[in-house]
């Protein structure tokens, strides 16, 4: 059969020794593991492009899949270490955000890390990826417990997101750009069905709404429900990103007409 | 035994999460696949890039492997999308030239992928990769018959290559740089086998001809052989695409003496 | 049970179809392999680069463990093609100092590459990665000895590292800057464990010794024990490379106070 699936996403960058050094420690500990590169090109130290990347992608994989998510600005700091069971997967990484997305669902149930029998020693203060998070995501793909990996803790007093929250009204709508692809698309934290039908204006410029990029014509902001199913901003055989200038941050108003 | 091969060919770039978002439909309907980054860098929009490095690794994976091949500026347009069985192996993706490299090989057959029944829903119109070919590259993985993912379709009604083609007289040859790799060394559209022992000039610069880099001259273009059987320009400790100013397009000329 | 483990070191890039050339190699000779990537963002021709990063990871990873590591300047030229087996695990790739971390390991065995019936046919000239150490690689991973994929060699015989060395001294220890990490972070030469005390000068500026990032006073160069175990020096919340605005080379000086 097939070996338990371990996913990795960081921001260590693609250059870097120390993703092979996670990956290390997880096939020592763990050598039926299957382990999947989520991305390692997180922008550093940013927070809220991982919890987008988790937010696309971590309920899509198997039950049972274990994801490390390390994006550590506050590494060896007084920051937890944690632990995630969520519908059926499980996270590891800080308690800084980015797994808000899990242990902000129904039913999950979080540890704090705080059994270092189970870390690599010493435990290096500064690369808790290696030493802390990936032995522990390596026992829970073994099949040991939560319960058994640390001490419970209410997901209530964890770190929660840093996105920002849109105001969804019934008639109005205002959110932010989050980020952007390699194309320039822009993503939002609006709830595309929610704006459906409303006209959107993006840093007070209006927009086309369309059900694809191929609809839209040229050199037009177009406004269309992204896979991932919040409202995008795209530029048909562009870059919405290069159009507006920028990226993160900017404001979006969607109103009836 | 091993589970069947699947690669990944995207122009989705390293810090996307939706490169993971393919992983995770694939692994969970063929959770045996052992999936295999190709590159998720080729430039976006690029088919010519796609194309070129189809044209490279495809057909030395072992048979069965299946490729899933995702550049789609046309994703949700009117363009196709293919299942192409070619020499033992398959192939994913949009009809818009980048398969050529299989549809193009003697005995390949293809089929446009018509089932929605076999496709993840709803389907995204930004976003075929995951919803498309995804979950059809997986059936195929799982030993589904090509016939049973579409209609079959004529691989002379398909989307031909975009690389330009060569003029290969007995004398003289003309052609383009392709490409260039990370050295800097061009890649071109002239079997280096036609133009042995002929002279080679590149945007009008004479080059030495050489079998190695180390054999060359410092600081002199040199045309050689290059691994893929086509002719190369490169610079022995240097770069050929910056000594030329440009990679893409530059003509070569090659002649008997 | 789990196949065997080959990682992968290149300076190919990550947009290269060359990667995807070697993995086809390596899963058609040896279809039970498990490939993991380690970086293929070396800087192109970066010995040392090569060096710190299979330093960092190579020993970490299980026994059995075949490590293909290719930065390879002068492909096609005289240098030698090197397979070790060092501390239960094996190294392939040229003969340029890359390998020196595990042929100069205490108990290693070298052998060179002559036996081209291994190689895959023709050898490209400008391609040896593909054609002579993947090939050879698969080999060691299906359980070939060493000695059958080469003639032994003494390990002195070997280019050593090209890494420079430190001063060690009692009182006062000198050394160099030898890379950047994405974060900024500078690695060096001096075992950490050596200067312990000791006040640490970089590029003639002042440092804070501390143990952790988050322990650092801000827009200070701090100075801290590496989670490789060598002296590190470091920027809280910022780039100690772009503090000191260049990355290799810079010399560090630690004395007792």
């Amino acid at each position: 059969m097939s070996g338990p699936l371990i996913t990795l996403t960081t921001d260590y960058g693609v250059s870097s020794p120390y993703v092979a050094e996670l990956k290390a420690v997880l096939y020592s500990a763990c050598p039926e593991a299957r382990l999947v590169d989520v991305t390692h090109a997180i922008p550093p130290g940013s927070l809220r492009h991982a919890e987008l990347v988790l937010r696309r992608t971590a309920f899509a994989f198997p039950l049972g899949t274990v994801h490390v998510v390390v994006v550590d600005p506050g590494v060896g700091g007084a920051r937890r270490g944690l632990a995630v069971a969520a519908r059926g997967l499980f996270f590891v990484g800080p308690d800084n955000g980015t797994l808000a997305h899990a242990h902000g669902s129904d039913g999950a149930c979080a540890v704090v890390l705080d059994r270092p029998e189970l870390f690599r020693t010493p435990v290096a203060p500064t690369f808790h990826g290696r030493d802390v998070f990936a032995p522990v995501a390596a026992e829970l793909a073994s099949g040991l417990p939560l319960a058994d990996v640390g001490s419970s803790i209410s997901t209530g007093a964890l770190v929660g997101t840093t996105l920002p929250a849109p105001e969804l009204g019934e008639r109005r709508a205002r959110g932010q750009i989050l980020g952007a692809d390699t194309f320039g698309n822009l993503t939002s934290n609006i709830p595309a069905r929610h704006v459906e039908g409303f006209t959107v204006k993006v840093a007070g410029r209006t927009t086309a709404r369309v059900r694809t990029y191929a609809e839209g014509p040229a050199n037009t902001l177009l406004a269309l429900a992204g896979s991932d199913g919040y409202l995008e901003i795209a530029v048909r055989d562009g870059s919405a990103a290069r159009a507006l200038g920028t990226e993160v941050g900017l404001e979006i108003v969607c109103e009836q007409p």
